[in-house]
């Protein structure tokens, strides 16, 4: 991914681009962030909820995802004035869109687990 | 993910087969862990080539990495008995089937660069 960019305007457009491409990769290209995609799928669902659906999340690991998420737009968080506050959260359609490649990675790790573990073994041996 | 189990023997080859796809997951669902078989793609690269390709990874990380991805059997290292040793590492089936799904996230990366970037000011303003 290195690029040689010079000085002009477009340039430095160029150079913006791919300098925002790396930030979101760095935050979506999480365990997390990746595990609260695929938790939220096609629902709305509530924080308690949530935090049910992406085992072994941390309540603090879990209110920091889902504000860099809300951050980049990938989820939609809607407070509803009652007491207490109802909080919910739902993908986006880019939110939506990245799940289908969260889930060729949940696939990719299903069918190559043999693959895997084998490895590992002898790896460790 | 959360799944519930008995204590039968085939329940428990589930429950170990469940707990090893998230170590995978966990393994490769991370940006340096990505972006390695990103750069390394059809190629055999030395260590030193290599990172140049991983634009700002440290010899720590890049180490640490190369090490997981060799152990869940991703990346082929080959030591050739030249003095120095020469070392090189290329991506086997299952890292290049995993390869596609990166380029798939960074394809849904520039593809929703702008959204994202509106998101971001709107959320920090």
């Amino acid at each position: 991914m290195t690029k040689q960019y010079g000085g002009s305007p477009e340039e430095t457009d160029l150079r913006r681009a791919d300098s925002l491409a790396r930030e979101i990769f760095s935050d979506v290209a999480n365990k997390w962030a990746l595990l609260i995609i695929e938790g939220l799928g096609e629902r709305t669902l509530r924080f308690s909820a949530l935090r049910d659906e992406v085992e072994g999340i941390s309540h603090k690991m879990l209110t920091q995802n889902l504000r860099t998420l809300e951050r980049n737009g990938l989820v939609e968080r809607r407070v509803y004035p009652t007491v207490p506050p109802r909080v919910e959260y739902t993908l986006t359609e880019p939110g939506r869109a990245l799940r289908a490649t969260v889930d060729a990675m949940c696939e990719w790790t299903q069918r190559h687990l043999g693959h895997i573990d084998a490895s590992r073994r002898r790896f460790d041996a």
